[in-house]
């Protein structure tokens, strides 16, 4: 299990990082069928959805903050249940097929890290499947 | 990775793909413990739920379209971006247990390929894991 | 693939089965590198997030009722479409990261059955991938 930094410059934010995890890949994923990435977090999340166009990212962000408010009334004391309601909706972990070693993605896809409750620097964990 | 192709028939539809995918797994699955399934796609989606009353993806697929309507103000010139967020809300992939080559699915679970944008021609990649 | 057996007691739950999920990689662990987890049902879940505050999932919980309210006028006869369209959301399976056999998770982190047509007894598959 390899992993790399991410920073967020805002509470919420769709960061492309496709580029971070081909880069990660080198070295590690000779003779390898699947790529694993995950979060060690519980406030933010990885997806894959459009990189062509960055205001699907956008939109996808500014549709959770209104479905999911940061101003309503939680238990949680530390005020940021909307965060982990997101994470939990979108899930910590991927799993990315490889083909001869490079990301087999579709033509249209990339791999954002999405920030709830940032800004922060996030760690994204990436290893290799059989 | 081999893939095999899904046809939808309406914007938004769940279509029960476990038949397609038992016999994709036909030749593929000998000595392997884990099937995954991904589509290339960023709207449309994957998931497992119930295949015995499909008045319950039914009820799935009508609530998501009123929780995020197609009409919304987006961004997103193509206006599409409803289908990115249930995208991003369901997932684009799929890791099943196998036993013995054969899928080990619940009493009541059923494999869908969930079309948020269509009517269209969608692609759905299948592998195995060790 | 093992199995072990969790016990709700309300009818939507969020229950901490960490130390059960470490119990059950006991002896399954050795030399592998990844750990999967599903359920075989169709309204229940399975997800990571914060077990250091139970507020947290208390509130995700809480706020699902809120979203996707039970009482929805639903087709499917047997009236729980809720507990469907949430564990369609939130997701059926998990896959974690080990090392030296044993769960790596963040400081934050702990894994979670989504109980929301309970109370019921579920059961939670275990397996391990290279």
């Amino acid at each position: 299990m390899i992993h790399f930094s991410v920073k967020s410059t805002e509470r919420t934010q769709f960061i492309d990082i496709t580029r971070d995890v081909a880069e990660a890949l080198t070295g590690i994923s000779a003779g390898r069928g699947y790529l694993f990435l995950s979060v060690p977090h519980t406030t933010c999340a990885l997806t894959v959805n459009e990189s062509y166009d960055p205001d699907v990212a956008a939109d996808i962000n500014a549709f959770l903050n209104r479905l999911i408010p940061e101003g309503y009334r939680f238990r949680h004391a530390e005020g940021n249940s909307d965060a982990h309601i997101k994470a939990a909706l979108i899930g910590t972990s991927l799993l990315l097929p490889l083909e001869k070693g490079e990301l087999l993605l579709g033509t249209w896809q990339g791999i954002f890290l999405c920030e709830f409750d940032g800004p922060r620097t996030r760690t994204v964990r990436a290893g290799t499947l059989l």
